[in-house]
């Protein structure tokens, strides 16, 4: 039988990319991304004069179809392969990334009469602007004793769906009004190549508070946070929910024509975007784990049965792997913090001596901070640069260094960032370990995981669990790849098993960052240290930094 | 009558200077300083390969003399002020910075046998090799049940006198066993010039627990802190206290040849640097209190009462102003911690366009500082980078910045930097108000205050008083001139009165800072969130801080 191949199409915050996949062995034949040609908009509309409030973060769901076209077009024109080999589409997509449509699937931000109204446009993951709406959600739970349901995940972001679409409600009831649905981008992106108007379980679990066993909350419920949404699953959602592995649809003609591709082949429905990480890095097995290091991170853990906790989602079984509840939390800052310590903290001669050497700035600090010994800078940071997702689900809370002397170095600040991610990690995991869950190995993946091998070493002896690589540079969008040659099965070529077709298509790298004992001891001691200031600032003291917090002016 | 004039010698921490001062108007009429050659030792002993335990700083007496030979003789080289016309020499010094010496003055570092020993040598006030001493005296103290007397200064810090001499005892006994004396650099600086052998009631109240009421402690106190100093007063010290204003002896006949002046001129007793500046900054009213802002900071207070507390030595009458308890405390670093922040947190792009601009780095934050709403950073910084001494004397306390974002600018850094150091300096002024001391303008001196309007106006608005200059940069210099006009006394052309002296001599500059009352009620919300923390982390969280500290390898 001919080599089949597979798309997958990753949507990130900033670009989308494309690859095409050999199923055999999960080979990448292709990669093409394009940015997002209006990014992401936090001032203001497009050829709009009105500035946006802070915290708002929207996008533009034309760049998601320029995206489409422009990568698979190129994917197929550069590669050598028939068009007929290639058997299903695979899509991955940041979450909660939501937006309204019309009936006929158009955005309502692209028809004229909207193109004003920022609540017509996408609302982006990280958009920020309904932390009212979700504190006021969080209420309502507790009084109707809904706050610890699994459903939930402990307390509500403001990043999910409700609260951004009451949002949406509070401050233009048009828009509600006039949308005919309210959707991810994901499926959006599903509904628009192939006509079909499911949904996928993954962000509906995830993000929508669905789950396999009882489908969306009661009316009641919705009625309880506002009487407008008290019909919202049957008037803007839909209980037609499409599982990891299935089809959601098949390629239109009119798509199949744009995209030189063959119509009717199956799609796969639309996973989170970290999610997708799972199967794209070679996670099938129960005692693994799966950790990406970006600007944020997230951790995935395999679980056989149910768990939540405040900022761990853990209650929706198949929406990653087959048979098993995915438990998924991670921090809310990990390249970007450093990112902010590199423009904001180190002095100018490490520049300079970065430059003579000839090396990246992080090359230096990590030379330094090789020298140091581990867990004995004296310094003990709380992650908490961009808030905190678990344990306490409180964006209000801050970061914070303690310990500093006059003769603390900024090498010693940089290692005590590292080590506080690092701590951080192992919350979540300590959390995933008391729910049962027995990790033995951890894939990493991301941007840091590949760059920064002091990092890695520290998290290694942090975490006292061993670290392997994903091998692909690409794991989500390989991991929709994987999804797509489900989707497809194995009489078109695919796979009918996720283990199987993981097994094939991904796997780690050789290259192993063993825990060392020595410093796991020594770091087992800070991490006590880190845990009771946790508690001390993030709890106890929480209402000082909410204090702090009001205070703030900028 | 001629033009009289009194010499002032301030013996600095890396330096000595002197002054030459007309009494009728405390003009300046020459300044000549000197670098101690040897420095302060912290590594190791001169010509010795013996390296120094860390905590340990060492000077060599010897240095003291040449700056004394070397300034006095330049300044009346250069002045065209007839030696007639010289009354009097006045002495400040850093203290507790102590010497064992033998019978004829000589210091025992000087001697041979001696010369490479370290206990020999001039332990300087900061020296910290007695932590352990002092942690034991407390102990004892509470056992006694003497911890709240008044005496003790609320908890005895390694840095005064008995436990650098119980240092000396546990290292090497054969030091305290052959000193005859174990005393004050300013007060051999005074006997060597006199032959005196009174010693300064400054010096023996503010660090060696005398007091004008009752003396020394019993030797039973002594007795149960260590046998070996039950005698010690009789033994190593003297009861023979000379009173602040009055004359500790006169010129020897030797060294008014060796310096060029006349011989039996009065010497008035040497007094704490920082204290001889409340006369040298002009402070002599009860509403005014002194702050010099330098490395650390003094904050003196005068008060109708006694009065003590952790951190605060009170318990001392006509020590400074005669008349007058003094109120004295500060902050282990202030000049320190944005030298800190300068050399380690500033990130390149700010000394490039500080550059561009071609203003000091400092202007720029300054500049940038001066935009930013006062108590808006969201930051709140613990000002505790070399410890704190009010309200816990805890050196294992250590600083904190709490509230941290990926949106946290370096200015806002430093403005939350300089806030923390005026809310440190509110909180001592809140005890002193306490005790009943009313203040209504606070004299400020030192580097800092001429150099960063920025910080001056932050403490006027934290503080909600009025800040005026010192005139004198020389305020420490001056003092010690104001207190030989009174050891001269009016019949020699000085003075008998210090009111009368200070109002003469010394006076404020013209430019206030006044207090903005918008900022200081804005102040006042954000120094609850420091008191908050304090607390929480200084005193409630204190053994987590200090679990910290023991981990510390550097």
């Amino acid at each position: 039988m001919k080599d089949k191949y597979t798309i997958g199409l990753d949507y990130g915050t900033l670009s989308g990319r494309g690859i095409l996949v050999r199923c055999s062995d999960g080979e990448v034949i292709g990669c093409e991304a394009k940015e997002y040609p209006h990014g992401v908009m936090t001032e203001k509309l497009p050829n709009g004069d009105e500035i946006l409030p802070s915290e708002w973060c929207l996008e533009h769901p034309k760049d998601y179809l320029d995206v489409l076209e422009d990568v698979i077009v190129r994917l197929i024109q550069k590669s050598n392969v028939d068009k007929e080999d290639i058997i299903a589409i695979g899509v991955d997509f940041t979450a909660c990334t939501v937006l309204p449509i019309d009936e006929d699937g158009l955005p309502l931000c692209m028809k004229k009469e909207f193109s004003g109204k920022r609540n017509a446009y996408v609302k982006l993951w990280k958009h920020h602007g309904a932390q009212k709406q979700a504190d006021y959600i969080n209420q309502v739970l507790e009084k109707l004793n809904l706050s610890h349901s699994a459903r939930f995940g402990g307390s509500v972001s403001p990043e999910v769906l409700i609260p951004k679409v009451l949002e949406t409600i509070e401050e233009d009831i048009e828009i509600y009004e006039k949308s005919a649905e309210i959707l991810e981008a994901g499926d959006w992106i599903t509904r628009i190549i192939t006509g079909s108007h499911k949904r996928s379980c993954s962000m509906a679990a995830y993000k929508a508070w669905w789950n396999q066993e009882d489908g969306y909350p009661d009316t009641e419920l919705y009625k309880s946070i506002n009487p407008r949404i008290e019909n919202i699953v049957q008037e803007k959602l839909t209980e037609d929910i499409c599982g990891i592995g299935e089809e959601i649809g098949t390629l239109s003609k009119e798509w199949a024509a744009k995209l030189g591709l063959v119509e009717g082949i199956p799609v796969a429905p639309a996973i989170i975007d970290s999610h997708a990480g799972v199967p794209g890095s070679g996670v099938r097995r129960e005692t693994q784990a799966m950790l990406v290091l970006g600007t944020s991170s997230v951790i995935v853990g395999l679980s056989r049965n149910p768990f939540s906790h405040k900022g761990i989602y853990g209650a929706v079984k198949d929406a990653i792997v087959p048979g098993y509840y995915a438990l998924e939390s991670g921090l809310a800052a990990v390249g970007d913090l450093f990112g902010w310590f590199a423009n904001n903290c180190i002095p100018a001669n490490y520049y300079d001596e970065a430059q003579k050497k000839n090396v990246d700035v992080f090359d230096l600090l990590n030379e330094k901070a090789e020298c140091l010994e581990r867990g004995g800078t004296g310094l003990l940071v709380l992650d908490w640069w961009n808030g905190n997702k678990t344990p306490y689900v409180d964006g209000n809370l801050a970061g914070a260094i303690i310990g500093l002397t006059l003769n603390t170095k900024p090498e010693e600040i940089y290692l005590a960032l590292i080590e506080s991610t690092a701590f951080g990690t192992k919350v979540i995991l300590d959390l995933y370990k008391g729910a049962g869950v027995k990790i033995d190995e951890i894939v990493v993946s991301g941007g840091i995981a590949l760059k920064n091998p002091t990092l890695m070493q520290v998290y290694a002896d942090v975490l006292g669990i061993d670290l392997k690589l994903a091998k692909s540079s690409q794991a989500a969008a390989l991991g929709s790849a994987i999804y797509a040659t489900l989707a497809a099965g194995s009489k078109r070529g695919g796979y009918d098993d996720y283990q199987e077709a993981v097994m094939c298509m991904s796997e780690v790298k050789s290259q192993i960052y063993h825990f060392n004992l020595e410093n796991k001891t020594k770091y087992d001691k800070l991490y006590k240290v880190y845990q009771k200031y946790s508690s001390l600032i993030g709890q106890e003291g929480k209402k000082i930094l909410h204090e702090l917090h009001m205070l703030k002016k900028f």
